[in-house]
């Protein structure tokens, strides 16, 4: 078992992770200074990685890495704050689609990383936004552009019921992303979480309160299995 | 101000409660004794309350309360744990319905302590069972069924998702009702109380864990202001 | 099943809710930027609605939606962080009245949104306000203010004993809502929250810690069903 | 610091507590067996304390004790699971007496160990029992038989709402004796726990839930400070 | 959208989640009788299901499903709590595999019935069974036996430590399962359960504690992209 | 049962509370702004109240306490936000002493709280600080200090066991305070709470995290019992 | 990195560790079978190893334990729940010891736990039961017993105060074993898990509530370290 | 027990503690002003005291530690937060040395608090940062760094598996420090508490969240054993 890694002192960049995980690296922006997250980026660049996906950037961090890479290629989605040093692929066109799907306007951000972390990963995506099931007929309107994906990201926050709806009404895995969305007894995101952990339909999995970015990875990973 | 009330030593029957709230006392039957029981039971009706309602009666103090009862009329439903010294009344027929709407059927034993303590207070109930939110066509289908209620109890365990489905697809209050059906990280109900709090459907209110009587109970008092 | 909605790609907008549920859509104000309640208010008074409540305005949305809304008819509520596209409407008269029973002065700003809710959806509103349990003689004092209410919000925090009380003194149902006024063990209202789910009066129902908002809605509703 | 105890290897029993107390030592029962309780109360006796009070004996260690003692002196509290090796003593007749006020019949097995435990000690005790707020004026129809205790003790499972009613009625110490009566979201007591800690009334303090016997033991010692 | 379903007043049975959802109807087997169930499987296979899988089945009840279906094929599982009316499939062999990887000898149960319900939905499974991460050599030992799998269920109690360590080691998503194995501080698996939410493996996610079910069916799901 | 209270709208002053509780009425200022704070205060001493004290007095409402009250006495205690209208009384000399027990230096504001009310309400304190249990000989060394009170408030954060050990060595009543002191597992004051309410000594009580007010209210009505 | 280990197919056992740590495989018994600790314990025995420790034994498992090995060497520890396969070892005698310092009688059994553990790992243990913190006298008396040892296992259940207090006193390593013992509001142990989490003692770590094995070992290792 | 102190009035400082626990006073900084550290420092170094180690220092005490000591010899640890007063001493070099290792970049404030805690004492340490347990090859290739250490320091976030995958590797005690490095359900560093107290590793004990300083100090201990 060899692995090849670079030693920063305060990190090991992972050269080997695209071989072994299918995927280049992906730095969690929050909790380090803006100057390791840049130096983490070159260095996976510098080690053969084409593009870089930040995570949880704030906005004084996200100017930082604006001027860094000023006479680059990124992009900066501010919304969902990410950064990505390089370019978004192309989409995959051989195989099907991921759909998230969104119960309120207050959910978008934690949407967008999810969206986004799959768009960085090579996949289509379909938005299917503001579909509460307070409002049950908008979600059923809208059935058509989500039930042929290959895997659903059901995003909610408060009671966190979506998924369990969508989850009844479709063939593939839908992974459940609550969000902190909420006040009071939503305990910053804590009944979503149960209640999807909880959720009475089959075929439902679930990721940490707010975790865009993991629906959208593990979706995408599901979603190319279709080609394997 | 002043109350009439009997001093038992371990307990005061309280005969002013039908002329200050509209309804006889009822029994709440954990933590009593058989032998409290009956003696309350006794009291009250002595006390001119026409029949009498005790809750959380087990296997063992519902032998004993129909025993002590065997020569008079009472009603035992075992499925709900409820006792009745004397008998149900008959439903009031100038004013609507109270609607019962479950989730599941392990979620039975609730709906019917919220469904008989409805009707030993007068009221009409439909019951409206099985329909929980994953297989949503089944609620769908059901509809007409409780859209023309007074009020709507919805019942649930797990996620506890219904309420807020069934909140928005009506225009009277929905009391909602978390039930302890599930295991692991549904904490005993604690996950479908939260999912019931925050629900995003306006209109619903949340009772106890597990207390379809209080639902059951709040439900006719706001059916009977149809007639006020 | 037909629903008549607007798509504004990060939100819905739902006409059809004053015919479906009797009342016009509410925009949940937090987590959403000042542009896009700005933009779903309009939506929905084009789409016909008379007026909109927005709920949960902080001073900086306040400040914006009092100048998009300069040329129109508005109301501000700050100390209940309400706003009102329009104007509230003339209370019913043909039936009763919603009683706000409030324990301390720091409770007042849940307390008027509930309040000014149901003044929103047309109900005549009684405040009783100061009259928490630790001086029993000031709530015995003021019963007749509540006591011929269609319903009673009992808004409190600390330990949320006050719907206990109310609850024994009244006929009609009871909306519980606890607030996060306290500190320490009263964990930002979840003290409160117990004890009014735990009550020992019949009758009492609850929603989440200091949704005024959803005590006002469903205190309506209720209200309204005694003209039927 | 000089002190006396006999090490008995599993315990050591300290003869010196009625000096450096003011009261003899007592045996918490629970998670000893019988032997080791036996073998205590007979080395505090040899060590010349006059009683023992024995806590939370559950059935089979009881039988365990009166057979043990059966040829000398010896109290059986079944219902508040307390045994007496020895005689209560009379009560002190120069001071005041301790109320133990009580909210519901479910509660009284913790009340009857705050009281024989206050007894135990040598205080008078008032019982006032079933007086809970649902039910406002039993409580006030009974206020003249605690509001001249020297201290009460407030016993209540459920919400616990009755000492910060009590504590405002009176112009004594209240100890809060939280119970584990209820279900649901009452969580074994934590509710009632969480109403005490948080009461709106002045002069509140609170012990563990259920723990009617550190009540009565401080009761007993505040009552006591009358005859300083 | 029209869905057949059977109304059996306890129970609607959903004829239609084959079509629907690609697999039958599954029976969650705790908190119904044992003639609820049976009732319910047979009114499944009449509306022409093939065979059911009933889930968290007691002992007593699966003697009664033994009698019930004695005359006709069935399957047995103890130690996973399972009964299958009906046999098993044989295994989809144009398509990859399962992996279920288990840290500890205590998790079996949960690992079993995560694999059998794969198996009932027709895929290969492969069982590496006793790798915790405190002995890391055996899991790396192992790694060829689940590294090409198209999706892995990962079972542990206790810390919940082995899906972040196989998450790191494989590009196919990963199911995480945490088990209620343990004591003190694991919370009966929360310990485990907020261990997996928080993995820092990418491509993780999380069902409820001890759900074998849902990860086995999810991952049943995911495996079958690759044929689609 | 007759009580006189003015009515100012948003607060009921009660000028009854000295004759039914034998002290004044205090404020609690967090949560109302500086205006009504001084409206009560200025109500409360028109009504007969010779001083009154304001707790939970942050920085800003101090200032405009202090303006108010620039051409009257009063007293301002800024580390335990505290403030006076009117001065402190003298020291009642016929009786005993309240003794202020404190872990450790950052536990002093709590501990000025609970030592200021007392003397507020005429007790004599004696202080004793920075006597945590993990250097023990520092409490022992200081015994004499507190061994003679009449009651004892001892303070600490952290693990709060500074209640266990103070109640062992003497006879009276203890009331322990958990302050929010520490960090991590501490949960800003749950463990030394749960610790404190564990204690293994008799005779402690416990109020609310922080409530140093609460434990000084208290121990003055104690220690005024030894002149009845 | 090559390792020995035999696959039982439901477990897997290892032969190396007592190479790579110092000690044999030590077998955790709950939630195994007794044929399955029986056919590890075979395993482990005929790797090589001298002696098997099974923790957690209850007494249906203890009977069949002693069954199977009833021809060979064995001890059984009922009281602590522990089996040991052959015999436990001869003391080291040219290092110091392990002292095992106890609050109550009822922490016996994970108290033994932990003195068996270390002495299965070769140390010598000196055992100091029931000195509680309430009765401080008790411990400081002893001190000599404990304050030569090179680290100290300290045990307690309730308020778990007892390592902070003998933290202070010595210079060696501290490690707190919090126990379930209690009742109410020490949930289990969670109420001494986090007393000593937070203990303002320096050099206290902590282990899992009950966990008096784990304990034991790690004493034995930092014991082991005076004779590197 | 003679012990010497100073009594400051806000705090007593300790200047047996060298000679009673082997080490000198540690200052925590959390809740104390500058003026009072510096004056405890003072004190200390008085009391004959080399070096004084405050922990929790925030930017603005540091600021005035600095200030008041500019003349002085001291050291600044901006990322650990700690200051100095004197120099760090020259490390052992008789005996073995520490290991600190680390999970994540985020990890390494409260990792450098341990390791400086150590280095204060007199130990060598050995860092070995960014092995975390997603990229189990890191933490392999770094094995032979730690592998040969008297104790190891793991300091993790998130789902805290470090210790547990390191306990498995070593033979010497693990001392694991949970961070607050997370979101959502980390809960602040509860998430790696709970794993870390539940770890399958034997020998794993665990301090408070962020505690590096607790290990730092608990893992000199174990060092200097070596030499005893």
């Amino acid at each position: 078992m060899e692995h090849a890694f670079t030693d920063m002192g305060f990190a090991k960049t992972d050269h080997d992770r695209a071989r072994r995980q299918g995927v280049g690296e992906v730095v969690y922006g929050a909790g380090k200074t803006a100057e390791q997250i840049i130096a983490i980026c070159r260095s996976l660049m510098e080690g053969g990685q084409e593009r870089v996906l930040v995570t949880r950037v704030d906005d004084e961090k996200m100017t930082a890495l604006e001027g860094a890479f000023a006479q680059e290629p990124h992009q900066v989605f501010s919304q969902a704050h990410l950064f990505v040093a390089g370019e978004l692929p192309t989409p995959y066109t051989r195989i099907g689609k991921v759909a998230v799907v969104v119960a309120g306007t207050s959910d978008l951000p934690v949407a967008e990383e999810a969206a986004l972390t799959a768009e960085f990963l090579g996949a289509r995506v379909e938005r299917v936004y503001d579909v509460g099931v307070a409002g049950i007929h908008r979600l059923l309107a809208c059935a058509d552009r989500f039930q042929d994906a290959n895997v659903i990201v059901a995003v909610a926050g408060m009671e966190g019921a979506l998924p369990s709806v969508v989850g009844g009404m479709v063939s593939c895995p839908v992974i459940a992303v609550p969000t902190s969305v909420g006040y009071g007894a939503s305990f910053q995101g804590v009944a979503a979480l149960l209640g999807m952990l909880n959720s009475c339909a089959s075929g439902v999995s679930v990721v940490n309160i707010d975790n865009g970015f993991g629906a959208g990875y593990q979706a995408s990973l599901i979603n190319r299995q279709s080609v394997h």
